[in-house]
């Protein structure tokens, strides 16, 4: 017997390890032990964005000298002992539906065009407080409608990364960064992460302020996390909520879980269909099917019924050389609005407060619930931006819902696993989520 | 010098004391220390509405043989040693828009006639928790709205009670009960309070829950507490929310006082004016006058929009032979509310939440504001049931409200004195409103 040197950490930038091929997790760790340094990482995601974005189209604004003096101060400050939270130095993408005091903050807007808010928004002075380097604005559909950006989906530049969230999902898979911000009043997060291939987490309703982002229905807005692992979804929400940091680092029990095929869930393509049944088939757990209440076959036209009322009631009196230049979902959400009583308003309403009580029925039973994130694989771009149909229940109730890029359609592109948790359990929903990504044998982003 | 014997407190029903006399804090005690019985309390209120109440109609239901039982269960508890809580023995009046199991609840609608819910309302339940005795249920106006009941005011039955917890406020001041529960949608419990002399107190927003009431506009629904103290009344809402509790035990420090006259002003009596301005001057403390923001003048608008469109919603679907047989007030706010669009219901909401971020900054330098419950005297029942306004800017905001008999107007009838608090400061409020109390000698219903 030899005694072997003991194991040392090698310095990453001196390994041939691209960064950007890092989760953030790993990019994290890295960071704080001094074997990676922010700018290297950050100069790695610059180095993704002048490859791609031409083509990917995921930024809106890059603010590449802002974030080369941050990073330089990251690294400063890493230097002399000092951290300023736990994403110290990471790159993060902002969908550009929150104000940034120093980007343009234009909500994909032409109306918005260079708007330059006095303020950030409450969530991007939470990220610069954990030590975020803000690399920049990602593209969003004109104020986060249902309608498609610029953006192209970076499996397939072809097809569709969903919408509106789709630029930071797209920079997250094409390792512009290793985590982007999103937001969802509908299916926002959870449909571009499942047509690009993403991690999202989108939490209860409530755990963050909106303070400073576009707010279409104050009952509907709501923050997403994207990023490439459960583990990094964990470290960059748990930076928002602590409850949920860490909650990915120990496989626990397996969970109840159900199956369910809710509103919607017919137009399902039939490759995407097959793939869930074979994914829950292959689970070495026993996995209920459950029927939702007939109720919830209102939940997607209370939820755009919100929504169209806010629209009329937001840009119902903008003069008309301005309505004008809002896209088409826009101008028809508006239209429509401005037909609802406010009779139907309430009445919408209280469906939408019967259906969160309702929701929290489900779980009596049930840990978690399962579905698809999308009808199927991401769309080709002739097709349309691609359907939400499948988020909005669980969005409309405030659950907590994370996606998971486990399932492949027939043109090998990623779709979506859905997962639903009781309104509050954030941090199991995750410890679940991370269960089944270790059953499968998938990545958590321990990995380090 | 001889010696004294000591000083031992006496049996109060063995004094020549009326029950229906003391204070709920001074019956409270003595039924504690066992020289008083809850049986002689309850015969003493029975008695009084026996007495008065074919004339004052305070009572639309009083369940005398239910309250006769609880009561001897009362005493029975209390030779063992066993107080439910702090409203031990306590007869409490409901006005009757809060379900009782065991009792009608019709929410003064023939619609409802002999309406038996299967539950208690949350605040029931809390009061028979505490110990109380529910007497019976008070006369309210049809579903709370702005409209005459049958009661009649104890101080002169030719004028107004004021609406809608007029059955809880005369019942209290004609001493049928110590206490009674009433709501407040705008202005329900203060209005009432002033025209027949109760101390009242409407909480902050939010502090208990309105389960099982009959709530019109869920962000307008809110409790009020009715009593002959001040005293009284922290005892009462303290078995809600403990942190009011004793709030009254101590006279502190003079508070910051601000004068406002509001929206709605001019319409105020020369009378009460004169009042008002006497009393002020007559504080020994500065005395400020603040000018409300020009924004508030949407205050009573608002708070009528918002119940007209809530109107709609819950009996605009009534077949025609129902709706026929609601009260004026109600068919004109149902035809109102019909009118609205979403987008309007949107915009009222919207200015709402300015008034109540604006309503914060009002005491930045103040600790309570003061003006007056009412535009005077109880009008005359051929005048109309008498305003509100003065009370709905504060209630539309949320903010925690004291009503105190202190005015007198031109025909030595009472005129309330209202102190506004800063949302959440319901302790404080009640603090200083017992140093007003104090400060001018008046029973704060330290009494005993």
């Amino acid at each position: 017997m030899t005694s072997a040197a003991p194991l040392t950490r090698r310095k990453l930038c001196e390994m041939d390890c691209d960064p950007s091929l890092l989760t953030a997790t790993a990019a994290a760790l890295a960071i704080r032990d001094g074997r990676l340094s922010a700018t290297a990482l950050l100069e790695a995601c610059l180095g993704r964005i002048a490859a791609r974005d031409d083509d990917v189209r995921a930024f809106s604004h890059v603010a590449t000298n802002v974030a080369r003096e941050q990073a330089a101060l990251a690294d400063k400050a890493q230097s002399e002992g000092r951290l300023a939270g736990p994403l110290h130095g990471l790159p993060v993408g902002i969908k550009d539906v929150f104000d940034t005091i120093d980007m343009p903050s234009e909500y994909g807007s032409s109306l918005l065009r260079d708007r330059r808010p006095a303020a950030d928004a409450a969530a991007v002075a939470i990220l610069r407080r954990a030590g975020a380097i803000i690399i920049g604005k990602t593209t969003t559909s004109e104020f986060g409608m249902y309608h498609p950006s610029a953006t192209r989906n970076p499996n397939d530049l072809g097809r569709s990364p969903g919408v509106s969230s789709a630029g930071s999902a797209a920079a997250v898979v094409d390792r512009m960064v290793p985590l982007a911000l999103g937001t969802q009043h509908t299916a926002s997060t959870i449909l571009p992460a499942s047509f690009c291939g993403a991690y999202a987490f989108k939490p209860s309703f409530g755990s963050t302020s909106m303070e400073g982002s576009n707010i279409l229905v104050p009952r509907l807005a709501q923050i997403g996390y994207l990023a490439r692992s459960i583990q990094d979804l964990c470290l960059f929400a748990g930076a928002f909520d602590p409850v949920v940091d860490g909650a990915a680092d120990r496989i626990g029990h397996p969970p109840r879980l159900a199956v369910v095929r809710g509103p919607g869930f017919e137009q399902v393509a039939t490759d995407a269909d097959e793939a869930l049944t074979a994914f829950i088939d292959a689970l070495p757990a026993a996995v209920h099917e459950l029927d939702l209440p007939s109720e919830f076959g209102h939940a997607i036209e209370v939820a755009l019924g919100l929504l169209n009322a806010h629209l009329a009631a937001r840009f119902g009196d903008l003069p008309q050389h301005l309505s004008a230049r809002l896209c088409p979902p826009l101008q028809d959400g508006i239209a429509a609005g401005h037909a609802l009583s406010a009779k139907r308003y309430i009445e919408l309403n209280a469906t939408a407060d019967r259906l969160n009580r309702l929701s929290s029925e489900l779980f009596a039973h049930h840990d978690a619930l399962v579905t698809l994130s999308a009808l199927g694989e991401a769309t080709r771009l002739d097709e349309g931006p691609g359907s939400g149909s499948l988020a909005m229940p669980w969005s409309l109730c405030g659950l907590p819902v994370v996606s998971l890029p486990l399932l492949c359609g027939a043109h090998g592109l990623p779709i979506g696993l859905q997962l639903i948790g009781r309104h509050g359990s954030d941090r199991e929903l995750l410890q679940n989520a991370a269960w089944i990504a270790h059953t499968c044998r998938l990545p958590t982003g321990v990995d380090h």
